[in-house]
Order: structure tokens, then sequence, then C-alpha cells
């Protein structure tokens, strides 16, 4: 046959780009992503195992024919002081491993994406509450929210931008109009994702036998996106403690984030449409929709669609938002962060 | 091949059942259980459409080897004036059609346990309301809401048992104890189940193409099992208007209901686990669990897996309610309730 | 929000073509992949019903924000007269119904890609014992059968391209290279496909609650598909009946045939390594692979991936050839076709 | 709550049972039908691993409250040597792993129903062919093949039954009556299962995530069922060798078997029809059907379903066999076979 996977094509003189731990669900999508990508060259896919297999091999739909190396910051370092350039890292490591390895790399002047929670959190103190001791908290203050409606200014300069986790994603994006507004008064967040969220983790919530013909919610009151959730609705003005609860729901790729906010003050419907109709009507991956949506209109792309309706017979407000976990809530979200951060169209490569 | 159909086996002088409307998923799962049942006797299956179908060649999984006939009220009239005898019917007809055939049945001296909404709202206003006209309203004091569980001594004697819908026997049974207690101050209650939950419907909703890879909220702020739940957990003490919400995911058959209760008091993880553990204590069907109840721990089966834990963080209670929509959401609860009515072991043929 | 339809983009002078049929599966996703390439421009969509909605409401992923119309074909006539133009189009209609809608468009000097099978057979003889009478048997003549990668030289000047059925195109191309080869005696060809295989058709063999959790053999002994393998088959010099079984299995696009060749004389694993590796050499859209190919390696791509291997047990050799259904099987395939037609790069718009 | 896990019923005197590798998918479930079943003892349930925790917390559906155990040999013998009794075992453990505690057991005075392939093949150089080694190779002429159609009396008697693979079971059933018949010349028999075939392994292949939307084949000329059939095939008077593929398909619990039979001589349906209904008019468990089996049908039963034609465009005889890989392909079957073992009907604990 013809080579399956022609060379990549992109601009000379693109921004270089590496992700490491490309052999996880998260990392293997942003190779293909950014593989992919007219505005990126992507130098290089490394993981801390299946070292010198093809990525295409391990992942057959991403078409990426890199081979995996180890992460080789010596030899980065090296190419860099030879006239090298490598202008910005994915990083898609565990908590707490990913630290460290995103400091090596801003001090090599690589900028990073990183996909882990190590950054996410303000608070050393949170952070410690939630995850146990940060590896680097001298680095916090480099770091910036990527969450790329809500921080694009930011984004744009920052040297780590700390990718949200999907479910502060969907949640932060369904609720920002309601927090601006000084609306929620309390709220309930109810979540559901696909098996993918589980990562590339072979256990009983992954067999198919046993997530399959399954819904099984988990980490009852303990999980460690509420945290993050309420420190990004508390920068938008609502302080105050969510109730989050997620669900795992056997498909693949898809979540969805319901939430039951009570409000400060009757908000009529009209009033509601108008307010989230304001807040994304320039935006080109949030969709306000008038009809309840379905993970899988979502499926496989960066858009989010939220959709908001009052309940007169409760008063509450009902707010629904929709994302595909590893893309918006993830890793097409890395790439609209480096889109981002290097001057590109934000839709470029993820359209 | 032998007979893989053999014929039925029960004692002789068992109540003798009838399945009205046996082509749809709730019907056929009740004629299943009723003709393995060693304690009733299956006297035959109607339908509306499939006439002259045999039920197993519909249903193969369910082998029940009895043709569908036309319901057929004057033969039963003429049967019973010479002598013959039916006990009981399980109707299973869309709402507004049931209860028309069920006061047909009611007097051939007929008792029925009705699987449509017909009767499970004692106020014909509120079922207006939701319904629009009821067709025999003089007929609704009559009945008897069918949550076996709570209204047993009265489902014993009924002529007309009202089967709960799916969701408010999952949502009431997890919110009882705390609805009894006077714990309830709000309620919001996210609900999930399977396609079957959408029954032998064919449309966009079932499609696998379509349901599989999705999670579709539907019919927000207006679901009909809105009033049934705020119904009973009002005669618990609880009057209060509850947000509902329901979701279809892609599976087969399973429901989880997750209930968020803002308490009118702290709750101590003891005294809940207390509340819970005395509330359940003698009831064959409800397990009290010490983790997160996934759908498949009770698919296929009458059981409701009840989990309650309080959220020191947010100051809420979660519970987590788990049952197979088809089972104990609707035919083998059916089934527990004809036990009770005719006083046979209330665990017979559903264990 | 932005407009997340933003205007199609694509060449000045492009060749314009309409897609007759967009409201089914097939049709819809040859719309979404002519909307979205460079190199067509899309002038619109219809359907025989939900004439008013849009695309985007009935598909969302698929993001083509034009209404549904009903086909004008005297519009179209006009147009023409008034230096409209229109150079193809897609017509994606049941068998039948698509001949005399093809005829009315050639007449109208648009080319044409048929989606139905009333092309496919050379043998009028053969299309009426299958199919029943055909409309427009005069046709015929300026047919040539879609499959690109054996026919590209005639597709490249054809009035009407005669699109494949996804069995046959899995099949041929996995047998081609043995068949050319004279090297089969006999074949048995075993497919299995997902749900989307039986379009947006809602009964029994897609209801989730009914496809799902089953493996559903079909047709036995009489699938349609048979005399378009065995026509194929016969022009690569392989002239034979072939047994053809087709099976539907609970995912929604993946197709795999599985294909069991007795051989004319006994094969040599380097000879069959060789046959297809040479075969394939220099086709972008085929993948010779050295480990059996699962579907998902090729879902949503218009690659199909062949492995063969001698048995030396049996003396057979064995060919499995993965595609997805509704890409590479149906609407990529009209696209890599239509490509063809009009001199554009064969891989443009469906990379 | 009353106890869900209510002790277990059964007769006095009952045969008295042990499952070894109860952990596993199959162990487990023929832990569930024997603590079911009204006429065995289920002593205890072991395990390699789990050791403590409950079976019923690994499989709550299986609702079986027994703690799993080291299996304790040594205890066995004292238990036995003090007027104990235990009469029969279900080992469970890969292969290879079986024979040498099928031994000890058979020391014991225990006779055992093994699950793996250690006794299936009489040969033990067909066996050491395929799975290397044959740790007890001095046990094997006191194993008899447990298909239970074919070696009833056999099964009787026996002190070890070698249960069958789940394939083998679907194809010798199915092919038995042509076998017997002497009009196989030449046939290929085509396998899809679903993921519960994997058994609880976790990895690539049973992933959701990654089984989900595939379809897959494996072990290319290679599946080490194949000489089980063929074994036997022979017995039955085909002696030949046999195309064997498998595929893992995206769902829990079925498996469908299809076989394509170049026959002697030609067939006539008539002639076919007769010969299947013959073969099984007075099997309880074999249904010859006069549609195309769905795996569904058969899920979760004892059941397998039997559909034969012939081809006339190819002179072929096509026969499909499904079954529910773990029931009737497994744990289901072993109980059919403790019940011929210890004179209790056929039918009982898995009608």
């Amino acid at each position: 046959m013809a080579d399956p996977n022609p060379p990549q094509t992109f601009a000379q003189g693109s921004p270089r780009v590496l992700v490491a731990g490309a052999t996880g669900f998260a990392g293997a999508l942003a190779a293909h992503l950014l593989w992919r990508h007219p505005g990126f060259e992507l130098t290089g896919v490394t993981g801390r195992s299946e070292v010198g297999r093809r990525l295409d091999e391990l992942y057959p739909r991403y078409r990426v024919p890199l081979a995996i190396e180890q992460l080789d910051l010596d030899g980065l370092a090296l190419e860099r002081d030879t006239g090298g350039r490598l202008d910005a890292a994915v990083v898609a490591y565990p908590h707490a491993a990913a630290a460290p390895t995103v400091g090596a790399l801003l001090e090599l002047g690589v900028r990073v994406v990183d996909l882990s929670a190590d950054f996410r959190l303000s608070s050393i103190k949170t952070y410690e509450q939630w995850y146990g001791e940060h590896p680097r908290p001298e680095l916090l203050d480099q770091a910036v929210y990527g969450l790329s409606e809500l921080h694009r200014a930011q984004i744009a300069d920052a040297a780590i931008v700390a990718n949200p986790g999907c479910y502060p994603t969907a949640a932060v994006l369904g609720l920002a109009p309601l927090a601006r507004a000084g609306l929620i008064a309390d709220v309930v967040i109810d979540a559901k994702q696909g098996i993918s969220g589980a990562g590339r983790t072979f256990d009983e919530t992954t067999h198919l036998s046993m997530a399959g013909e399954n819904i099984l919610p988990y980490n009852v009151a303990s999980h460690r996106h509420t945290p993050e959730i309420e420190e990004q609705l508390g920068l938008l003005g609502a302080e105050l403690p969510v109730q989050f609860q997620a669900h795992l729901v056997p498909l693949d790729q898809g979540e969805l984030v319901s939430c039951y906010v009570t409000t400060t003050r009757t908000v009529a419907p009209a009033e509601l449409g108008e307010l989230y109709g304001d807040a994304y009507a320039s935006e080109p991956f949030v969709e306000v929709v008038s009809e309840p949506p379905g993970t899988r209109d979502v499926q496989e792309t960066n858009f989010c669609r939220v959709f908001a309706a009052a309940d007169p017979h409760t008063g509450k407000a009902v707010v629904l938002s929709a994302i595909d976990n590893l893309w918006k809530g993830t890793s097409s979200q890395a790439v609209q962060n480096l889109n981002i951060m290097f001057g590109l169209p934000e839709i470029e490569g993820i359209q």
C-alpha cells in the first residue's frame, strides 16, 4: 500500500510541540490532533511505557506514525544549546508525577499545557488536602487555569497552562453566566461520563462485561474536581460549596453535566435566555441550544453545548452542559489553548 | 427437540391471572414472571396488536408459549357466568387507555394491577394537569398506590393496585426514611435509565445508532413522574416541590436515581446509617449498602439497593437508589403486589 | 454564541454537488463530507421527508446548516437554462426509487454517484432476479461500478457511478488479489456489521434493547450483495458462486468481512504476503496489515484494512477485511469517486 | 434490611459440591447456579485471589453469600476421614493449573467437572501440541468429554467430566446431525462471541473504550478449540480438518457459531429439516428453529438454538448455532453434567 501515514504537513517555522505521556488516552489524542494540525509541528511523542512501539500501533485510529520515546531532558537541553528549538509541550502525566517534568521543561524554555491537576488550584493548601504534597509549589504562580473561554488573555502569555478537568470544563461553562450575574445561591452538579473517563486503566470499572449494562456512581462526596469547580465559580463571584457527584455510564466518549441551581432571586425564562445568549454570542465552541443536548451531538468535537431552563414549579434553574470528555474535556481544549498561546486562530486544527 | 416450553406448573386452585397488553416490554415481562410463578396460573396474554402470534416469538427469552389474543370482555363475562374464574389481571396499557379496561375488569370481579399512571395520583386535578382528562375518575377511590414496601396493608385488600412509575419507585424508596424523619427541606432528583425505559417504541431515542454513545436528558422541568414522587413524599410528611430530571443512557435495563437532599438540620453519618438500617431491616427487597450501588448489581432482580451518605462539605445528604426499571420498576413489583394481594409469600416467584 | 456553522469554504469554480436523500444515514454523511470538502461546493440537500428542517437538527454532529428541500427537477432545469450549474449529485434513495431520479438528473447534464443498487449489476436479468423490475434499464450502460480501487479509470469519465454495497466493498477488496491470481477455487464470506448498516430504520433490528446484547444473522442464503460480489470477482477472473452470510452485531459503525478461500493450489505465506503487498502498494486507502484488523482501527475513515494468512492446517487462505460501513462502505467512497470524477486528488476531503 | 441472602435451601442428603476457582466469571456463575439449585448443597467457594472477600461482593448479581476460601486439600482429607463428605467439585482453573488439583480431588474420592481444557482432548500428543506439557496425563482415561447431549451415558459414571469449550459446544451441537449422517466433506466455522468470553481479564481486549465499537478477529488459524471440535466431529464420523475462526464483538454474554458445510452429496431442505428435527427431538436444551437465531434469544439460559438451511445457489449447508457462552458454553452445562452425574433431572436448577 501507499504510505497511509504521510509525513506531517505544517507551515515552516510553526511552533514545535512535544507530547509527553502519549500512551494514555489524553496524550494520544493530543498527539493525533497536533499531528494533523496545520499550525504546529509535532516533534515527538514520549511515554513511560511502550517505548519503541509506534503510536499508531497502540491507537490505530489516530494514525500518528511516530515511535514512542523516553522523555530525554538532557537531550532536549543539548538540542537547545545547539540551536534546536522546542516551543511547547503537552504533559499528560498523572497528578504529582506531572509537576517535576513541567518544571524541567520550563527551565528549558518550553511552555507547557499540563493535563494533570498539579497546577489547577491556586491554593497549595487546597491542593494538598485533595492530592497530597505538591512536588513543585513554587511554580504555581506561573500557571494559568486553562478554561479557554474564561481565561483567554492570561493563557496567551502563560508559561504553564493548567488544562481543566473534564467535569469542571462542562460545569463551569454551564454555570458561568449565572455565577457572573450573582444568581447562584446553591448548586447541585450531577455528572455522567463515558468509560474513556477512566483512561487506559484496566480493571472492574472499564471491563465491558462489568461496565456494560451498568450505571455506576463513584467518589461520593469526595470527587477531586469539586474544589476546582468551586475555585472557578468563586472567581466569577459565586463563592459557595458545590454538591458534585460523578457517574460512569456505558459509552466511550461523552459527558453530560446536569446542574440544579437555587437562584438568589426569581429568574424569568427570557432573562435566562438572554444571559446565556449574551455570554456565549462570540464563542466559537460554546453552543447555547434550545433543546436538551445529547452528548452524541458533540462527540469528537471541541464544542460544549449548553441548555438552560427555569423551572417554574421549583423556582430553580436547570443547566445541562454536554461535551466530549476527551476532546473539549481534555485534549482538544489543550490544543485550543496552544492555539491561543501561539497566536494561531483559536479554531485551527479542532474545527 | 423436546418441548422447550413445558406446560406451566402451579398449584391447583392457584389464583388465575391474565396479562392484558402483553406485547410491550412491561406486559411481556409480567407474563414471563407469572408463567414461571408456582403460585399463579397464567390464563392468557392479550394484545392490541400481534394477535395470533405466540409471545415467545416476540420475546424468545421469556419463553411463554401462549398465543396473543384480543381481550374479550364478553367472553370473560360468559366464562364467569358459567363458573369460570379469573382472579386478577395485570393491565399494561398506555395512560388513559388503561382506565376503561380496568373498570370493565373490576365489573367482572377481577382485581387489577394497573401498570399505567391512571390510578397513581389521588387528585384528579393533578392527574388532568399532567395527563389530560381522566376516563374513569369515579374508580380512583378503589385504587391503592402499589409501592409494595410503603402500602403493603392496603395493597392486600385493594381492587385496583396502581403500580408505581419506575422513577418514583427508586426515588421514594431512597427518600422515604428521610421524609418520614422530617429531614427533607429541599431535594434534587437526578435519574438515569436504560433504553428499555422507552419501551417497545421505535424511534430516534431507541435506535442503537442514535441512543448508543449518547447521554440524553429529556422532559426538562416537565416529567410526569414528578407529581407522583411529590404525592408519595407528601404522604410521608415531606410536602415540597421536587426538582426531578431524567436521562437516557445506553444500556438496556437499569435505573439509578441520585437524590441530593438539603436537610432540615445537620444529620450525622451514624444517624443516617441507623435511619436507613432501621427503615429497611425487615424488607426482603430493599438492600441498604455501604458502597455506591451500580445498576448491574440489581439487574433482572426485584431488589432496590439504597446508599445514603452525609456530605460534611455541603451539609447535604446524598442518596443513591438503584433498581432494574423493568423489574422492581415495573413488572416484578407488579408480581410482588399480586403476591401481597393473594396472600402468597411476598418473594415467591421473584427471588 | 458565534455561528457554530460558518459558511462553507471552497475554491471558486469548484464543482457544484447536490445530495438527494440526505435524511438517511448515508446521504447525511455524504452531505457532511462534501460540506467540509475544500474542493466541492455543496449546493443543497434534499429529502423526501423532513422538508424544511435543517440537516444539523437531524444530525447535530454533521453540522451541515442547510435546510432540507424537496428535490425540484423543474427548478434545476430552469436554473440550468438561466446559466446556473449543477455538476454532480449523490443520490441516496432506496433501490428502484433511485433509477428514475438518476435518469432525470442525467438529462439535466448532472453526473451522478448513486448509492442504491440500481446500477451495480451489469445484467438486467440478475438485477430483476434479486430486486424486481428495473425502472430504467436503458441507463445501465452509462454506469460504472464505483469500487474506486478497481475501476478508477472508468469512474473518471462515467455519467453514473454505481457506488458499491458495503459488503462487496470489503469483500472484493479483500479477495481481489487472490481472484486476479486465479487462486480462488471456492470461498465462504462471513460478514459482521454494526447497526448503522440497517440505516435510519426504526424496528426490532435497531432498538437498543433488542439489538444490544445480540448477534443476529440475517438473510440466510439470500443476501442481495451476493450477486454483486460474484460479478466483481468474476471480472477479476474468479467466476464462482460465493457463500455469503451477514450478521448484525451491537455497535454503530464498523464492518468486518471474513473470507475463507479454498485455493486452487497451495499458497505459501510468503507468496500471499507478496500478492497483497503488490496489489495495494500504491493505494492510498487500502492497508495490508500484519495483525488481524479490528473495525475500530478504521472507524470514521475511508480506509480498508486487509489481512491475509495461509492456514497450513487446512490449506485454506483466511482473509479479513475491515471497513467503516458508512464511510468506505458508502459515503466516503462516494466522495472518493467524486474526487476521481472531477480530477481532484483522490484523498481530498476524506483523509 | 432482611437478609437478602437467605440460607441455601436444598434437600437433606443432597450431593455436596465445591466450586474451586470461583473468582473468575465461569466459577462464579457455577457457584450462583449451584447455590440456588434445589438438588445440590454448595459447600464452599475457593479462589487463588480475593480470599476472605464474599463472593457477592465480587459478583453482586449472583448473590452467593459465601466467603472465598483458599482450597485446603488437607482439610478436605481430614474432613473425609472424620465422616465428612464432599461429592463433587467444579474446578474453574486455567489450563495446566487445573489437572493437579483435579488429581488431588479424585484421590479424595471427589468427582470433578473440570472447566479447563486439560481433559478435553483424548490424545496427549494433540494436547501438548496446543497447550504444552500435560501435568497429569495418567488421569486422561478417567475423563469423559462433557458435551451433555453427546456423551450422556458416560458422563453419568465419569470421575472426571471435561466440560467442553464454548465454541466446541455450539459448533458440535450444530454440526452433529450432519457429521453423523456422513454429510460433511468440508466445513468452515466462523464464531462470534461477547467480551465475557475473555473472562475476568483486564486488558485492551476487554476495556469498553477499546472493545466497544469494535469487531475483533483473533487467533487466526491457531485457536485451541480447533482440535477439540475436530476430535468430537471425528467421533461422529467426520474426520477432517476444520477451518475455525473466532471474533470478539461488543456485548457481554452471547455466542453465535456460523458453519458453512460443503456436503458430500446434495441435501434437500426437507432432508435437512428431518435430520435436525430427529436429532434433537428429545433434547431438553437444543431447539431447532426455523428462523436464524439471535444470541439474545438464549441469553442466560442453557439452551442451544440451531438453525440449518440448504443453500441451493452454492449447494452448501449453512448451520447457525447460538448459545450463551457463559451458560451452555460453560457453567450451566457444568451443572447439566452434575445433574447427569448424580441422577438428578437433567433440567433441574437450569431451566
